[in-house]
């Protein structure tokens, strides 16, 4: 079983995951190792996951088998376990909890392919709706406090697995990135009387040079204390605090500038690694209507090394001016629509 | 110049160095290149670099020529810069500052080794040395508020030199992940009136499961809520708040007991990527006598991914008691005293 550790010292909590519990021997043969397994993810290989939590799906087809678009399994090595309540024990100076979450897979395309851009704005529309139906559906379950939706793209990044997809991390604690952003912008919102994200909304329209899309529901930008190069924000225009709200409309709208933003980012630089963290209100606990949900794109071009370990801050060597003007240069494949992006390579 | 810029949101601030202002193309060269360039930290290259700060050598040496053991230089591609007063402006909801800081680099031994265990503990000493005489010298600039000596090993960890250093940045502002850490160190003081970290110390000492080598004057200990596979914290068993208070007996102490840890890291996995943060308190500020400084270890077998970088808690799949055992396992090398690593892994 799992535990959620404290730090005793700052809010930071860690997941020691007993169970998988990886001996210097396992970490003696992940070197240049090569993933040379059946890719438990793709169509025809249903039984090789755990049983499936939901798929959208033919209707005549059966659970666990052909047939789904795209599909949600738990995590067969999950950081986090479904079962027990979320106690606290005091250990001399350290607190520790029992492993409670849910560990979460969402097989993004029935086909081996390593890259969500790679797909159409329908199918990513499929994906974004999947996203919320497990939103609403895990925040029923009041012990937990946050859905943590992400995605990682690339070994760099930490995908484990090619075949593309994302992943859900439910927690019985409200995280502490999600707090301290929640605490600044009710901050913001008790001295100006506003959202922050809005305001930023308003400055980036107005100063433009970070703009990379301006949809019509959606703004997309280079944010201007980025960490990483390329980082690229997306912001509902309309203010929702939590992504639960999205609507058909808007559904739409994100699943084609998430993809161009995709798009981008592989064009300008090839099989570059990427995380996509869901930022949005936590669940079963109080309401936080100052807060914007949105996407943070992060392109793992740098490595987080001593100085950012150390400080909590980041050395960044691509401004987001010059950022976003490459990001708006590449060819508008937005507008390409359908084409998969290795059909689009070569016009680059 | 670089600019600090700071989140609107959170305690995040983020050095763009706009003069190195890597383009997208510079990204592109990046994969899988191999550094052929010569060597510009190896004994008789002094010219490559810039002009050294400080360096232990023979008396009759020159500046900037062999004789030396250690050497401190500018970074040649420094993050922040040694100039000008930092200013702090306000862009709307944003705020900016000039890059004031200092970036140094800490060459460790002259010739071309990537390691620091390979070093004799009289070598190690010398390195903690010059970290201490740097400190002591840049607190005397006012403008600097925190030093945060690290050192990064492996390119997965963030070094781009093969050659054994450690860095220094010297920054304007003391960094969140230091303010957050004084802040849980005053409120346990408040709370019990003594230093987390020397009770950390007694309970460890009286648990024992998670000691890897207690020395007459440093506790070394996998911590309790370990982020990273490994990770290892090296804490003086006298309570100094301040790096800076560090004396000969225990810098000949922490040189062997450092040197101790990084071989048996070695040992355990070759090539092991870490980092290194030396964690003290800050400088031309309050006085932070509650803080306890101490050195953190940290193994980069594990990917900050998705998850990390939504939440800041990390999954760790190997236990620090798992960890701590395996490191008390590997053979004492310690006590094999000046033989380099290279010639011990035989033995394993």
């Amino acid at each position: 079983m799992s535990e959620w550790r404290k730090d005793p010292i700052v809010d930071r909590w860690v997941i020691i995951s007993t169970e998988r519990g990886k001996r210097p021997n396992d970490y003696k043969e992940i070197w240049g190792q090569k993933n040379t397994l059946e890719c438990p993810l793709c169509e025809g290989k249903e039984k090789l996951t755990p049983p499936e939590i939901i798929a959208y799906r033919e209707p005549a087809s059966q659970k666990d088998t052909p047939g789904w678009w795209v599909r949600v399994v738990p995590n067969k090595f999950p950081a986090v376990n479904i079962e027990g309540e979320p106690s606290l024990r005091q250990m001399g100076i350290y607190q520790v909890m029992n492993g409670v979450g849910a560990h979460e897979l969402i097989i993004e395309t029935t086909h081996h392919e390593p890259s969500l851009d790679a797909q159409t704005v329908k199918q990513v529309e499929e994906v974004i709706w999947i996203w919320r139906d497990r939103s609403m559906d895990l925040r029923k379950d009041s012990r937990m406090k946050y859905i943590q939706i992400f995605k990682n793209t690339g070994p760099v990044a930490g995908a484990s697995l090619e075949h593309t997809h994302s992943q859900l991390i439910a927690t019985p604690l409200v995280p502490v990135e999600v707090s301290q952003e929640l605490e600044g912008v009710k901050a913001y919102h008790a001295r100006h009387g506003t959202c922050v994200y809005c305001d930023m909304i308003r400055q980036e329209a107005a100063e433009k040079e970070r703009v990379i899309i301006d949809s019509e529901h959606f703004f997309c930008f280079s944010p201007y204390a980025s960490r990483f190069p390329f980082e690229t924000w997306i912001l509902p225009k309309e203010h929702q605090h939590d992504f639960g709200q999205i609507h058909e409309e808007l559904v739409r709208d994100l699943a084609g500038v998430f993809r161009a933003i995709l798009r981008k980012l592989a064009v300008l630089i090839k099989n570059m690694p990427y995380n996509v963290v869901l930022h949005t209100s936590p669940v079963n606990t109080q309401e936080e209507i100052h807060y914007h949900w949105h996407l943070e794109i992060m392109p793992r071009l740098t490595i987080m090394a001593g100085f950012e370990l150390g400080t909590g801050y980041f050395i960044n060597p691509t401004s987001p001016e010059i950022a976003a003007q490459a990001m708006r240069e590449v060819i508008e494949f937005y507008s390409l629509q359908e084409k998969p992006v290795k059909e689009v390579y070569q016009y680059v």
